[in-house]
């Protein structure tokens, strides 16, 4: 199996090893979710992932990954952005770390909203508007930008694994867009 | 008097009717941090405005002023920042209207620690990148550039009127950086 | 008709004057949401005024009402707790007074999703955990305690006018249980 | 050594194992900060325990611990709050687990504000009230409360390690009383 397939960002780790990791200790995480923004700052649309899942299926998703040993989260959200979108996609950081909401990634079904098969993940997520050119990389099969109305119609919520339509409805809420 | 003086963006009122309704409700307002942030969206400098006071005295200040009736708080915040920074600063506003925090204005001294003596004002306050050129305008004399360091200085803090050095403290440690 | 059943802060303005000022200048707000939470802090339960309103209706309300002149935001929300719910209730007002959200009411139909036919509002809405006894007072008929899963049913949500439904779920998501 | 002067809450990891880890991956981590409030929420007094460092010194210190495997934050703040504060001290948890701030602490000197020799953490901050009573237990030998005023003196401050600091001020610039 491919290293890159079961998590993007596991280089520093042979994949037994992260394996083993993952059943002791949870991980510090982040979700990205990809925005465009009108002049006046107002959340426009969402952007989501096409993804090759480990089952040779393909779910709409978010731009999530582990925060590194030694790694500031800045950096990591960066990381996790550039390899999704590609180096010009330019994310706009937010002025502050504080997240808007904080997901707890469980791996036993029926524990939480959010399941992780793989791990116990605690996750910032935060808000990033986009102001370049996205070009989806890596296993990201392709980035389709939905307006706040369609993003909310239940067929493409409910395409949306782990729990990451509810991190979606969450950040329209603290966006005051829904 | 000109009416400029007493409020900038008092255009709707006669000055007579504004000091009337002054003294009757609390007015909302916002207070706007504008600043520049390094390519991780990490805040690196402060802008304070050198502005005309009443007493033909010279104050470090924010921007700040009235929302309007039925103007959004989006829209105001573009107003302020267009009117003290000119039409070419090009303003990040905030995904989220949620503020930093929340600054209550008493016109009696020693009430608490934000003094406006024209008035009682309910502030919301925003951290806003600026992107493009200042052009100080109005009753605002020139615009300066702090280090996250240089502004934390006493004499800085120190001639910030109105409390206005608490909200760039609680700014700072919003963003992280103090 | 009663100041009462316009207003039920406006005691220090006669009628006249409080729909001349409605005209003239936007009122700043609190919503409140009553909640029970159990031992680890995490919401059970959301409370909802059953309110008659002007048009001989009940509707499902939050506790919502002026700042007045003068008055701190905490002073604001322990008097309208107080009104609707008892001098019982207990209230445990947060540590931080930045709100969960800010609600623009508007008086134009169809200018955004909060509506308040009398007067343009700017609300800073904050969940309030209920430790004491509730004894609806004034014009609130009852309280009625809804569970989480109950709440979001669409026949609760479609209950509640002037957009009050959107602020029960940026409660939910902010909370982190829906 | 014994394994509760390493690390309170390693009782799942031999020490060996725990350092292996330790060097390995970032841990999540949570910082509270016990405080009283009066009858309006407004927070007076915070919480510092003496806590005996591993240099046999004192050091005043927040309470801050790792969130073990399949534990929810909200388990984990409660956990590590009865381990110093012991089985009575009743936190109020926060009904929201956005953190007041992230802290980054990095084992290499120099590298940002926070620092822990032992470990790249990622710590969530919350500001908890405490209504019940405190009887400091294990390594913590002592609570003193400070008031608002008397917590910003240098000296206060001075006399913690790894940027708490920091932390407190942060606090008291998010809770609107510095």
């Amino acid at each position: 199996m491919d290293r890159t397939a079961i998590d993007g960002d596991s280089s520093w780790f042979e994949p037994d090893e992260l394996e083993l990791l993952r059943r002791k200790v949870p991980f510090p995480y982040i979700d990205v979710l990809p925005v465009r923004t009108d002049a006046h700052g107002r959340l426009t649309h969402l952007g989501l992932l096409l993804r090759a899942t480990g089952e040779s299926r393909i779910a709409l998703s978010l731009i999530s990954g582990r925060i590194r040993y030694h790694e500031t989260i800045r950096e990591a959200v960066v990381r996790h952005v550039e390899k999704d979108l590609g180096p010009l996609a330019l994310p706009e950081l937010p002025t502050s770390l504080v997240p808007f909401t904080v997901a707890e990634y469980f791996p036993t079904p029926g524990f939480g909203p959010f399941v992780d098969e793989r791990q116990h993940a605690i996750s910032l997520a935060y808000i990033v508007p986009i102001t370049g050119h996205c070009e989806p990389q890596d296993d990201a099969l392709d980035l389709s930008w939905y307006s706040v109305a369609e993003i909310q119609q239940p067929e493409v919520l409910a395409g949306m694994p782990h729990g990451h339509d509810l991190l979606v409805r969450r950040a329209l809420a603290w966006a005051g867009v829904a």
